[in-house]
């Protein structure tokens, strides 16, 4: 039998003894979980970068995966727990967004709130739910336990309120979902959109960011344009990203997440 | 049969290749071995440091697991490696007092002082022995060989100084053992102590620290305040905390470790 | 049978999905793999800091480890995707040096170009190879495919340009290849060359670094010299450092990686 994956997110980082408490209680469940860290590096409370991070990785996951998250300012007041299970993954965390981006992506089949207490640890504390609940529900979850288990079916949960690129003309309105380790901005721009104003790999593209207005090639490889030129590219998580061959677009432009952005093709 | 659990501490940092050649190592000697990591993310050099963290996520981990911890000023002079063994666990490590807040917590049986050359790598350097003495031991000891095995027992190990906290009339006075990644301030006063100052959740506290009075309420989770007020909790760890709800209290508090602070109860 | 091990060195950092997504692709082609990370903390496009670290990590992992290490400038551009077989183990990543310094110790046999598109994701980006070509390629490795069946072999590969330690009567003149987490100043020079200019452990080495010349002890040991004094000593990974016993030698010279050093034995 195949070993089951467990993945982690969070806003824990990794110096203090969080990450791993909640992997002593996943292996003191399930001791063949084969567990898999997606980020601890999440911006604290940035419930919107974890759930791009979590929706960028969870697709390239085998099916049957469960994915803990947990970006989480609510803990110990009365936002729910919850387990949503979709056509290929499972995800464990706290209603508010988090689970969503990732878990729409691959068809939402049922959402269960956590309240069986069979599921968490003997004494679940105020200010540590990953530990004392998330962790034991996906390693229950991981030995073949099933969601409607851990509670009871809902259909109110929290969405989390991205917004969507508008297009006006031939203007294309979208924000800066994230903002990575190399400087690249992502934004939420993809490329169905991109065709809708007819951009073409190889043509420029006008784009407007923080009050300035450049014109950059769309590229379909870093290396297209010189060592420290910016270009447009759609990367592998599918969404426009505007990056320097080399160098770090972001520092250079001076953005950041949830800035406003728009394109024209030319 | 399960697979044994390794776990690593150290002030080592992510980015050398120093905690992959202990990885290396241990699964040379024991490939069966689940390793995870607690931290390496410990302040170089600060025993104390390490020793919470590790007493905060030991008691976690199922029993049979073996913990290497690793911060060690003295590599290379007189001071001794050894093999603690508890009720519960296994932790190897050097003789300087980090192991022994973990150990305590799970009742010693024996201490060892590793001397058999057999339980080490052909060539020991004496620049580092989280590679070369202690991750062998710690694969072996996994692999199901004895304590005895590795060297004598011994029984005038290092301990750590810590602070205890002591009570005058109704004040209770402490130290900061950690400031966490959230500014989360955690001190060495636990449950216990604060019972015998009749401190009952719900109630107001008067937190002296730094020099500034504080009238905090004494809750049970950070959002049973306004966002950005400070509160006093004990977290999943059992020590109390002095917080801010999604908040930095360490630095609105300019705290560091080893600062004094001094409790009533109102 | 033992489990594969695959290990993962990067300049990706931990906080983007970049690298959960690789070990998503590697776990589901090859379930049972054991991942190891060397870094994700190469400085960004550093191929030589990239190099020395994977050469330092690789030799102590066990016969048959599938190392993937991916700083790579030229992503998406006519640089070429490789595997290289030694006797000890395989290495896959790109064709810029960045496998060559571990390779080289190991006896490299034959050097493949990866070409065949049967061992790539179905769809290869021009900006993340490491998930969709180094991955799956390292995973149908551990699962037991032949090097010989990811593309032709090749002789003109790329090999990376560090100086060689030179030395002119008495004096031996190197450069810095690294500076770790602890300051410690790693250079190129070799046990070898010390002893060619009978340097030994106990006495004085004139050091001449950054304009300023030490006379510092050359040790076998940190804590050797007093706390906060300057010392010479050959490291686990073999080449000489310059340290600072419980300090930070590099932010007390004030060096690089680069920077030229030069060596009199006394």
């Amino acid at each position: 039998m195949k070993k089951p994956i467990i993945t982690l997110l969070s806003d824990f980082g990794l110096r203090d003894p969080y990450v791993a408490e909640m992997k002593a209680v996943i292996l003191s469940t399930c001791p063949d979980a084969q567990i898999v860290d997606i980020s601890h590096e999440i911006a604290e409370f940035e419930v919107h970068m974890g759930a791009f991070v979590l929706a960028s990785a969870a697709s390239y996951f085998p099916k049957g995966t469960v994915h803990v998250a947990v970006v989480d300012p609510g803990v110990g007041t009365r936002r729910r727990p919850i387990v949503v299970e979709t056509r290929h993954s499972l995800f464990v965390g706290p209603d508010n967004g988090l689970l969503m981006l990732a878990a729409e992506r691959e068809c939402i089949k049922h959402v269960h709130v956590i309240s069986n207490t069979d599921f968490m640890l003997r004494r679940v504390s105020k200010t540590f739910h990953g530990r004392d609940v998330f962790a034991p529900v996906a390693a229950h979850l991981a030995n073949g336990r099933l969601p409607s288990e851990v509670g009871p079916k809902i259909t109110d949960y929290a969405l989390p309120e991205f917004a969507k690129p508008t297009i006006k003309g031939s203007t294309l309105a979208g924000e800066i979902l994230h903002i990575d380790d190399f400087g690249n901005i992502v934004t939420n721009i993809s490329t169905k959109e991109l065709k809708s104003i007819n951009a073409k790999e190889g043509n420029s593209l006008l784009v407007k960011l923080n009050g300035k207005t450049s014109k950059l090639k769309y590229c379909s490889a870093y290396g297209d344009v010189k060592i420290n030129e910016l270009l447009a590219v759609v990367a592998g998580h599918g969404f426009l990203e505007i990056s320097m061959n080399q160098g770090n677009a972001s520092e250079t432009l001076n953005t950041k997440v949830g800035m406003r952005i728009s394109i024209r093709s030319m």
